[in-house]
């Protein structure tokens, strides 16, 4: 009788090990030979027994289709076993006694370490071989799921606040018919409708929400800012042309003319009646806004001012609302009088007629297609000696007198200038809460997506919602944390500007700046990810990832380079560090600033740089402190860096280019900290204990994940010694993993209208 | 008599400290005060001397226009004095004594220590501000610039090797008129000039470079994706239509088929005469595509085999060139015998007539507007009962016997399918080398804009080329080395590729999936700087990083999700150091691993940590042993870390889960030490000294930055101390502001056509 399986049954011992061998190639012909060496040293088996064996094992001659069927179904019997098997050999032994016991102990006993050995030789991991064995598994990655823990509708009145009215208002408009998201392919037609668009917002009493009341306004700036963060969840040219006309064009008005203007225009423009622009920027002269070249010379005779482009390049470039409907512009030009250079101010100049006639003297091209925002028709504005009257002078902070001569309260023009952008600041607020809206349509597109789309799962077992995989979760929610943290910031920052006192505007400056940066680049960031997190989907225009990506691109660009906006108010830290400590101390002062953060807050001490305990790692006093920490030391050691290299003879201008990158880190610590405070004073005005908790969590998310990102920072001053950031780690992604099954309530929370959500959101088909 | 400061000049001492009030607001009400009450503490002044100085600093009281210009004339006469002011004090006193010995020495005396007590509490810093009042400055940030150190053609024919000819040939084509790149705005325009593009290049015989010159080929594969890669600087819509075509379509047919169906299809689809696509990934499965749910029922009785799309999302989805164009494609479907299941196998279905007529059965319809590759046309395939013959399942892999049985020499589905795909690895090659392409030209567009676009600059300066700021060649630089070593690492994986032996494929598929992923994902990276790094220029169309960023988005995604890549390159290394230390010991093995590494590589005693020397830091054995310490030590905690997520009970499923992140360490350490390798290697075959020696700096960037990249996981592990990270990060920034003067003769070497490097580029003019 031939030897067979059947016939020998305990050979059969040996089947868990061929079934692996041959399913999924998993051993090399090396290895082959290994299991050949195997059986000839099992002193249990008979010569027949192993020539037998050595056909299952024989690389050139693999076994049939219906031998693997059948060896998968023996290992799947014996796995259902009361006795669950934990390794190959025990498999292999429930396998051969199956149906008698074709074993006895002392096989058993000689059997089990010969495997053991075999098992290491060949590099096989049990439990891992067994669990893939198995036909239907409940592993805990793909039971996982989206839970409602709190109540949703009571986040999103949270995070509305004083603002749900105006912001319901908006949210019911664009989720109207006649914002229905449908771009035309043609540029010229994508405008129109974006002029449209932008129409039926002004006859909705939208535009002129900042002008006073007198001025056919409602006087509410921070309505205002709702108006523009919430049309960011449509489509952002439009969102852009709003902001162009209403804010850029109307409030540059407001801002830098005085009563006549605003009688004159202001009405105009907040009902659209007079589409304008802002023309500042120059082909030449963009970030260095102060190098502007265009002049306007003022003639006494007939107290008129010439507008004049000097060369090609001091052309006004990317001037939005003005390539086919600007009817004016505010420009910004040297002002000359008698050949004497007055500095920068603000004159508004016609460019078209009412019949969109293009008038003399000026000279409008086109921009262009664009990465995005192609519904916005910006434009190059060249102007040759276009004349216009005195009271075109925007003559808040500077005027022409009686006389021709030039007066001003403010005598310093770089002073003056910069005081003049400064009241302009609130474009650098409406920014980021743009950009931030368009990072929560990201996350809400990308995150219900990944609770629906399924992909891979365990052997046997169903496919798993790809936002359980726990490398998903690390992608996205830190993003989600952010998107809260600097919800928060961004309405200290509309609150602080409404309540602004003169004394503070330095520093709202500075914040402003800083948090158009950190958003913009957040926003950038969190979208890369939502993209590729929706693969393919997301590069499909129809999922709205395309748009949302390419229109906010430019943020980190426009309203001021995000790089130099990051200097400027590391520049203002810098400032206020100095004047709180003189320059001739400063090592000495500095040097105090350490040793007290080291000593009274003993912080550096051995037990608090090791202390991973998880109560400590979510303390608020622990992140806030550390967060200080960190501002203080790079503020104070650029200080020191900057004198030391200056004292070494560099010019000031050089040593300023040393520090460049030291400065980003002086703002990006501030900004941090700033965004770390307002999310715990959040956190205390909450007192829904369901809200309480989910945020607390997000909370902890965000201050632990930036703790992560600057931790070589932390390791270099010795501030957290290499177990605590490791502890760090597990507990973000423990975080992630936590947060992952309130991620669906949290970006409703956002409410945002599902019209604005794209088709695999809104096409619930698509994703089952 | 009045007081004037002509009158009694000793007051002029204070001249420069009342400009610098007025200046640039530097000083607060504040500060105002502060000045006032260090008037009033000087026993060296009259009453009435204090009096009028108060005048001067009465904040509602301004000085005129006239008396800054006067303040400022006085104290340029000073700065040039030849006793070389350092401080406020002595340039007020060269003021003040300027005509005639205002001030004795006496005074000077008492003055220079309330000067200095004042500085100190007003947080001035005299240097810098005798800096800032300088009229001109020759400082070294502005006259830094562009020098050409080396051979550029040298290192061109260096890159090149022996492909130069393919190229130069491919380089020549694009840059000819009728390559012009003006993109039409409609895309159905787009789709068919692509076409003709894709028609142009097989004319030139540029189509069937990989097929076996007894089909019409060169059966030259490394040229294949030397035209790819160089096609790359053009238009990507042309490089994935020409990658579809005859990459994946006719690659399918050379790897999946056999003899029959080269001489069928090959010389067709090499001239473009079958248009065709690849039609593998399916709505609900993309990254899973071993669970493809399509099917191809075999009917024993006509031997023909009918294809099906189950339910809805089964259907094909994202399937180049199939929407317009495609007259056949490769379908992966499940092989139905007898209503068995035979796992994925490959057949060809015609989907159109050569009239273009949509067949029976067949559905297709237009996966629409996507971010990028527009001149693509995309479609959906859904299949009902198409009937096809025997001759079209590509059987090299599998068969169907005479008698209807399935047959073939794999007998595991998985292994089959796998192997499959195995033969396909060349797209993994094509993306990443087509990738870098990107990358490298929109660098060149950036590094040139950023030479030529000049922006701020010291005061009284010439504004600074914006290159020539430490922290714009932070932000360029890196990638370009990144771009030099993934030009060699992509070379090495093109030639093991090449000449590869049957037991080297799973390493080269492992290679290959880590290189696609890293090679995309550093184009993602580069991409997004350079399009910031051009600011408002970077934005426009015309100068082409749109394109080549929203082109290349999907590359991270297609051809294989980086993050599944890198999972299954981590697997392939996983199993490597499984199959070298088994599995029973690890922990043991692995902590002699590691002694080793402490021991006999002596690289974590102290001085190691420590070191700090620039030789030590650009030892090309210390990278080295940096890259392969990471690489082993991650491989090593991650199979221990394994091991006890299951040994405590874990299901393995959710045991990878947790490992996925530590997953992409393993493939990105491994990868990292792969490129240095490289890298090195590739500067041991350099001979002309100039580009040795950029070359080297180059290298030595590449290599730190990574280090600091991964600087915290060097400090957590002890292998660095913070002194020795601070100074690599200080090495990192000064090869920056080195390699600035070599980079645009770098990116010149890659000699890409100038009609590819969009307008900022091409028009010199906008530059100047």
């Amino acid at each position: 009788m031939d030897i067979t399986f059947n016939n020998d049954p305990k050979l059969s011992i040996l089947i868990p090990v061929f079934y692996l061998a041959w399913q999924d190639d998993f051993l090399t012909k090396k290895e082959f030979n290994a299991l050949n060496d195997f059986i000839n040293k099992q002193d249990w088996l008979t010569k027949a027994e192993k020539e037998f064996l050595k056909t299952k094992i024989d690389y050139t001659s693999p076994p049939s289709r219906s031998d693997l069927f059948h060896w998968k179904e023996k290992i799947d019997i014996a796995l259902d076993n009361k006795q669950k098997p934990t390794n190959l050999t025990e498999l292999g032994i429930l396998i051969a006694n199956e149906e008698r016991q074709a074993l006895t102990d002392e096989d058993i006993r000689k059997i089990g370490n010969a495997f053991a050995i075999m098992e290491s030789e060949l590099g096989i991991m049990s439990r891992e071989v067994l669990s893939g064995f198995k036909s239907k598994r409940n592993t805990i990655t793909h039971t996982y799921k989206t839970v409602e823990s709190f109540d949703i509708k009571k986040l999103t009145d949270f995070l509305d606040g004083s603002q749900a009215e105006t912001i319901n208002k908006v949210k019911a408009l664009i989720a109207s018919p006649e914002f229905a998201l449908d771009i035309p392919e043609s540029i010229m037609e994508y405008r129109e409708k974006v002029l449209d668009w932008s129409k039926s917002l002004s006859k909705h009493e939208l535009g002129a929400y900042a002008y006073p009341k007198e001025h056919g306004g409602k006087g509410d700036i921070e309505g205002y800012f709702s108006v523009m963060e919430t049309l960011s969840y449509h489509d952002l040219s439009l969102v852009i042309k709003f902001g162009v006309q209403f804010g850029l064009w109307g409030m540059s008005i407001l801002s830098l003319g005085t009563e006549k203007h605003y009688k004159k225009y202001l009405r105009d423009i907040g009902t659209l009646r007079l589409p304008g622009g802002f023309a500042m920027t120059e082909t030449h002269h963009g970030s260095n806004v102060k190098g502007v070249r265009t002049t306007a010379t003022y003639n006494h005779t007939d107290r008129t001012f010439t507008v004049n482009t000097p060369e090609k390049y001091d052309r006004k470039e990317y001037i939005g609302n003005t390539a086919n409907h600007g009817e004016m512009v505010t420009v910004f030009a040297k002002l000359v009088i008698d050949n004497k250079d007055y500095g920068v101010n603000a004159f508004v100049v016609p460019i078209r007629d009412a019949g969109k006639n293009v008038l003399e003297g000026v000279t409008i091209e086109d921009c262009g297609h664009k990465m995005g925002l192609n519904g916005v028709d910006n434009g190059i504005l060249t102007f040759k000696n276009v004349v216009i009257p005195y009271e075109n002078m925007l003559d808040r902070f500077a005027q022409v007198n009686e006389k021709g001569e030039f007066e001003s309260p403010i005598p310093s023009d770089n002073r003056r200038f910069f005081t003049m952008l400064g009241t302009l600041v609130g474009g650098r607020i409406g920014i980021p809460r743009s950009a931030l809206a368009a990072a929560k349509t990201g996350l809400t597109i990308a995150i219900k997506y990944g609770d629906k789309r399924r992909q891979f799962g365990p052997e046997g077992g169903s496919e798993v919602p790809i936002l359980n995989y726990r490398i998903h979760q690390r992608r996205l929610m830190p993003y989600l944390a952010n998107a809260y943290a600097i919800h928060f910031g961004l309405q200290y920052l509309t609150k602080r500007f409404v309540n602004r006192k003169e004394e503070e505007m330095q520093e709202i400056e500075a914040l402003a700046a800083g948090m158009k940066s950190y958003s913009t680049w957040n926003t950038r960031d969190t979208l890369q990810e939502c993209r590729e997190a929706c693969g393919g989907k997301g590069y499909l225009s129809e999922n709205r990832i395309d748009d949302l990506k390419n229109d906010t691109e430019i943020y980190t660009t426009f309203e001021g380079d995000n790089t130099v906006l990051m200097q400027l108010a590391a520049k203002n830290r810098l400032g206020e560090f100095r004047k709180q400590f003189g320059e001739m101390n400063v090592s000495t002062i500095f040097n105090y600033v350490l040793d007290q953060a080291k000593t009274s807050i003993t912080e550096k001490n051995p037990f608090a740089t090791r202390n991973t305990d998880e109560q400590h790692l979510k303390d608020k006093n622990f992140h806030l402190q550390a967060f200080l920490y960190r501002e203080k030391e790079i503020v104070g050691s650029a200080a020191r860096r900057f004198k030391k290299l200056v004292d070494d003879g560099l010019d000031t201008f050089d040593a300023a280019n040393v520090m460049h990158p030291h400065m980003i880190q002086i703002a990006d610590s501030y900004l941090d900290r700033v965004f770390l405070e307002q999310f715990q004073a959040n956190l205390d005005l909450v007192t829904d204990t369901g809200i309480k908790e989910v945020l607390e969590k997000l909370y902890n998310l965000f201050a632990l994940n930036k703790i992560e990102e600057h931790k070589a920072w932390y390791l270099e001053q010795g501030y957290m010694e290499g177990a605590k950031t490791k502890a760090v780690r597990k507990l973000v992604s423990q975080l992630c993993w936590e947060i992952r099954q309130d991620a669906v309530p949290l970006v409703n929370a956002f409410n945002i209208p599902e019209s604005c959500l794209g088709a695999i959101v809104t096409n619930k088909a698509a994703e089952a």
